[in-house]
C-alpha cells in the first residue's frame, strides 16, 4: 500500500516526507494549491477539518498534524531504516521533550518571519521591520539555547539524530534561502555544525529537490 | 522513587499532574512562583533553560513540556492505571493527532484569552474587547469542529479516554471559571457533554481542589 501525502510544496508536509523517507516507506504525493484555496475545498476538507496540510491516507487510515504523522510511521516502522525515537523509553523521552520544544518554542518565531518576509509581501503587504525585529530576537533566544544544548550532545536529544532534529528542517531551510537570514544560524557555532549535519542527510537532500516549494 | 513536579499552580503543569494520578505514579510538587520570577533563578534554568513550568525530576532522570511528561508517564507505565495512548498503533496515531491539535490549534487562542482577561489586569493593563474577540472566533472555529468531530465520537481520538482529551483538561477549566466563558462550551451539545465527562474524572477533580490556581 503506497502513502498518499498532501501538499507536497509546503513546509509542515515536508516534515511528514522526510520521515516516511528516512524510514524507507514508499509514498506518492497530491499537490494541494493554498493560493488557490484548494484546502478549503468541501473534499479536502472531508480528510482535513482545519484546512491545513498535510493528511496523509494509508489504505483506509487518515492522519493529519505533521508531526502526529511522523511520529506514527516512527513508531510503525521502528525497525526499518533510521531509529528516530531512541532505544529507552528515557531516550524516547528526551526525544518528545525537543519535539515539544520545536514545536512550542522555536516554530513560532519562525514562522513569523516566513510571514513576514516570504509570505506577506506576495500579499502585496509591506512588512513592519519593528515587528520582523520582534521575532528574530523570540528566535535569537531560542537559538542561544539551543547553542549551550548543541555543545554538549551532538543532537537535540542526545548522541543520535531523532525526529526531534528532523523536525527542524523544514523551517529552518527557509532561513538559509532567500530570506537571508542564515547569520541566525552561522553565527552560532554548534548550531551551524548540527545544521550541516541534518540537512545534508540525503533523506532532507531529496526533498528539497523535489519539491522547492519557496525556499 | 517519587517523581518531583515543578509548579502545581499553573496549568501546564497540571498536564502532567492529572496524567500521573491517571496512571497511579505517586509524586511530590515543588512551587515555583512566577509572578516572584522563580522561574528565572539560575538554579531553575539549570533544570530547565526555557524558564518555563513545569519540569520534573525522576531520580536522575530530568523532562520538561507538559506534553512530552504526560507522554513518557503514558508510555513507561502502559499496563498501569489509565491506558491513555490507545491499544494499536492507529489508536495511538489519533491520539497523537487530537494532542497535536490541542497544542497547535486549540492552546493558542484560549491562551490568548488567558492573558487578556485574567493574567493582563493582574498586570494593571486593560484588555482590548476587540482582540478578545478575535481570539474568541478563533476557538469558536476550533470548538465547531471538535463538535462534528464529538457528535461521532465519544472522545476526541476514539471511544478511549486518552491523552488527547486529558491534555484539553487545564486550559478549558479558565472558560468554565471567573473568565465567565463558559457558553463556548455550553452553546455545543456534544462538547458540553464531553466537557462534563472528562472534568468530573477523580484525577481532574483532585488537581483543582489541590491547585485551585487562578481558576
Amino acid at each position: 500500500m503506497v502513502v498518499k501525502v498532501y501538499g507536497p510544496d509546503y513546509a509542515s508536509p515536508k516534515r511528514a516526507l522526510v520521515c516516511l523517507i528516512e524510514k524507507g516507506v514508499e509514498f506518492e504525493t497530491v499537490g494541494v494549491d493554498l493560493f488557490k484555496g484548494e484546502h478549503k475545498a468541501p473534499e479536502y476538507l472531508e480528510l482535513q477539518p482545519f484546512g491545513s496540510v498535510p493528511v496523509i491516507q494509508d489504505g483506509d487510515y487518515t492522519l493529519f498534524e505533521s508531526r502526529a504523522i511522523a511520529r506514527y510511521y516512527a513508531q510503525k516502522y521502528k525497525h526499518q531504516g533510521t531509529d528516530l525515537l531512541g532505544k529507552t523509553i528515557e531516550e524516547t523521552g528526551l526525544v518528545e521533550q525537543w519535539l515539544e520544544v520545536e514545536a512550542q518554542c522555536y516554530s513560532p518565531p519562525i514562522t513569523d518571519l516566513i510571514y513576514k518576509i516570504v509570505l506577506d509581501p506576495i500579499r502585496g503587504l509591506t512588512p513592519d521591520p519593528k515587528l520582523i525585529k520582534e521575532s528574530e530576537d523570540k528566535l535569537c533566544k531560542v537559538l542561544d539555547i539551543y547553542e549551550e544544548r548543541l555543545s554538549k550532545s551532538k543532537y537535540l536529544a542526545g548522541d543520535l539524530f531523532s525526529l526531534a532534529d528532523l523536525s527542524h528542517l523544514s523551517l529552518t531551510q527557509y532561513l538559509m534561502g532567500k530570506m537571508r537570514k542564515e547569520y541566525l544560524i552561522r553565527d552560532r557555532k554548534h548550531v551551524s555544525a548540527w545544521w550541516d549535519d541534518i540537512s545534508s542527510r540525503p533523506s532532507w537532500k531529496k526533498v528539497i529537490e523535489l519539491w522547492p516549494g519557496l525556499y
